[in-house]
């Protein structure tokens, strides 16, 4: 059965790849209004693709933007495990367009790279994982049950995802959630991302004098709201690096001696490699952990803006009115952003001296998510990458938030199997986006033997 | 004698109040070039005053910018002590106009006030002077020799003075320079200003990455430029306000009993008044000195600005390339503003971390001014106010800096008498400014008594 699935995959591979270009020649950018109607075009073509297929009950379904389409197969009766698929028809803008090499919507393969933009993110990866349960389909070999989750509106922050996702809740039950948005972390490095952080994000402004003054005139008299909002700010760091604000700790979840091995083979461990990327003269962080594990398993406190007083050129003697940064904190479970604030608030009401006065504003709140290694979904696609690249996958926890992936553990308790065929230097935003043929036909394959294990 | 001059201004009044219409009338608007040859026609009027009241060698010199002109009256011997009287003829734009209740440039009397721009900045200030020596000089009194330095460039930074005052050291020689640009501290309460700030102004880059990077991606592993920012010029005061720079204190001249006393009768210290103006919390500042001293005698350190990342509306999660601080000292004597540039530096040699760049680059530098209470013309025109206002004047060290003080101090060794009969509330560079005219009329008797002590 399995060997039936892949000889399928095998001899329709022309015929996938000629689709591809189908979809990719369709210009769905959805932040650009311009682009409206080729949006719809492209929710019908991937409806249709479903349709196609065998899936059931193919909807394209409104949201308050660009529209969701769903489709399902659940033949596989009540008791087999219910895999839900995510995915985004939608792309990001071509600019600049002098810079591509070939035409953005005219796909293009030069040597073993497919160059269109979506081809890496993520319309291939939408493609990769039909074409994985056509083959087995087809095959007479599915033993899972399927549904389709695919937006229009990732690129732009998937705005209505949440709202739909709360609404469709009971249509939307399933084991676990296969979302091939993330990526390999090279062409023979598998990965499963396993662990997003969450995200608190506040402006904090600071309050001296009702104007600004001359700094001669009143300079050591009155509380410089500049210098007293860079003591407050230096106070959220102990020495070590980790964050002071009272009870920040408490929720964090321990990680796991096996967690922890999981991190140590991450290649964003490797000191050199780190500092190439970034370009910072050092590392830094909490000493006890390792960079992997700082990045994915603990929280932070971050400083993402900072304005006060003169900043143009040259010198001018004022001590300023007000002070402002805007501070975030990436969350690990089981901390909540809601307690972050309030403790962000508590350490300031400590803090903050009677000669200013403060102001904290919430702007953007998100939770983290994390898979456990032993989900089936994990344990099932960790086996199919083995087999298919002879090597056990990655399980990295990454740094950043992924609304979606919060949206559904937080409104249908479902978590999410984050992986991918793009690889690092896809050039996923960028112009001359590509796609590596060999490692999509490997990811196809993989997606064919997870549904295998997840049945055997 | 005395009583001669005195009666001369008296007599003279309706003249001296027309003579000043007439000069406020040129507008002298330093800083924009449609009024260049106003510029030209002020130096005239006021060379040509001079020459009228009987002084000598007067000349309207050239500097890289607007003209000095200069003139004096030697024939009181050598022996005799040389009073320098400095003044400028420039005055500030009229902006917003629409807010003015009379012409600026169209002098008119209401009540007690005289309305129009530079009245109170300065020309009526260089007036009371001229006015001074004239009653003196006209009624046979005068037995001290008389220097001008009347400029052109105050209103714009007096950017060519110092290179003027280096090039005619020599005819720029005099016991002290009295300098009217001051003010009264009310209409009962006259005032010495004996003491200005230095200015040591800096800015402070930080660096870490070589660009904004993803703060989940790399927030725990990468030093946020703008926290170590942050943190650095959170190290620069301790606790109690005490500046922490490696040898910042050690050349600050110790405050004498005496000058401590004087600190003490300024309206400077009232805590109420302080916190009404600033509209600020709390007062702030090394606790074991009064506010005025605090202002006055202590050198302090102030954040002028900061700049780092995202600093528009709303959110965005970046870990900034780099930070930006604008960085001030205000000194007393004997700092100087290489050295603190030079601790500056050490304090962040010191304090840096590895795990980020930074660069100081120097912006601006002053010395700060000191002329002694018994200075022969703080000591005459001390004597003189009280004569005139029935009450001893306050001697004021303030917290600014005042370019031409220290230029004749250190190019001249010439130290200032500053002083002034424009009131707080005259609108010095503000719609409808004014001169309060009772005032200024004891401001020439004040001058005149002067003069008379100079020579007892």
């Amino acid at each position: 059965m399995l060997n039936n699935a892949l000889e399928y995959a095998r001899q329709n591979q022309a015929g996938f790849l000629e689709q591809l270009k189908e979809i990719l020649a369709i210009p769905t950018i959805s932040t650009l209004d311009e682009n409206n109607q080729d949006m719809q075009r492209g929710a019908e073509w991937t409806a249709n693709k479903l349709k196609s297929i065998g899936m059931n009950h193919v909807q394209i379904m409104p949201t308050g933007g660009h529209p969701v389409v769903y489709g399902d197969w659940l033949n596989a009766g009540k008791d087999a495990p219910t895999m839900m698929i995510y995915g985004h028809y939608d792309v990001q803008p071509v600019d600049p367009i002098e810079l591509w090499k070939s035409d953005p919507f005219q796909a293009e393969v030069r040597g073993d790279n497919l160059y269109a933009r979506g081809s890496s993110d993520m319309k291939a990866q939408v493609l990769a994982s039909i074409y994985a349960v056509e083959s087995v389909l087809k095959t007479g070999g599915l033993k899972v049950n399927i549904k389709w989750l695919i937006e229009g509106e990732e690129e732009i922050g998937s705005e209505h995802l949440g709202e739909f996702i709360k609404k469709h809740k009971g249509m939307l039950k399933a084991d676990f959630c296969l979302n091939p948005d993330a990526g390999m972390l090279g062409p023979n490095e598998p990965a499963i991302v396993t662990g997003l952080r969450g995200l608190m994000y506040a402006e904090l402004r600071v309050y001296g004098p009702s104007k600004d003054l001359h700094s001669g005139g009143f300079g050591g008299t009155i509380h410089n709201p500049a210098q007293a909002l860079a003591e407050l700010i230096a106070g959220m760091h102990d020495k070590k690096g980790k964050v002071t604000l009272p009870g920040f700790y408490d929720k964090v979840r321990k990680i796991s001696a096996k967690e922890r091995a999981e991190f140590k083979r991450l290649p964003g461990n490797n000191r050199k490699e780190l500092l190439k990327i970034t370009g910072a003269p050092e590392l830094w962080g909490e000493p006890q952990f390792m960079p992997a594990e700082r990045v994915g398993g603990r929280p932070t406190l971050e400083i993402n803006g900072l304005l006060s007083g003169f900043t143009g050129q040259g010198s001018k003697t004022v001590l300023p009115a007000w002070s402002m940064a805007k501070i975030s904190c990436r969350l690990v479970p089981d901390q909540t952003p809601e307690e972050t604030f309030k403790q962000l608030k508590a350490y300031l009401k400590k803090s903050a001296p009677k000669t200013v006065k403060w102001e904290l504003i919430g702007l953007h709140n998100a939770g983290a998510a994390l898979t456990e290694v032993d989900n089936i979904g994990v344990q099932a696609l960790a086996k199919a990458q083995e087999k298919v690249w002879g090597r056990k996958p990655y399980f990295a926890r990454e740094g950043g938030s992924i609304g979606v992936v919060v949206q559904l553990q937080e409104y249908v308790g479902v978590d999410s199997v984050l992986c991918g065929f793009g690889l690092p230097d896809d050039g996923a935003h960028s112009p001359n986006e590509k796609l590596h043929l060999p490692t999509w036909r490997k990811g196809i394959e993989s997606i064919i033997h997870m549904i295998h294990n997840l049945s055997a």
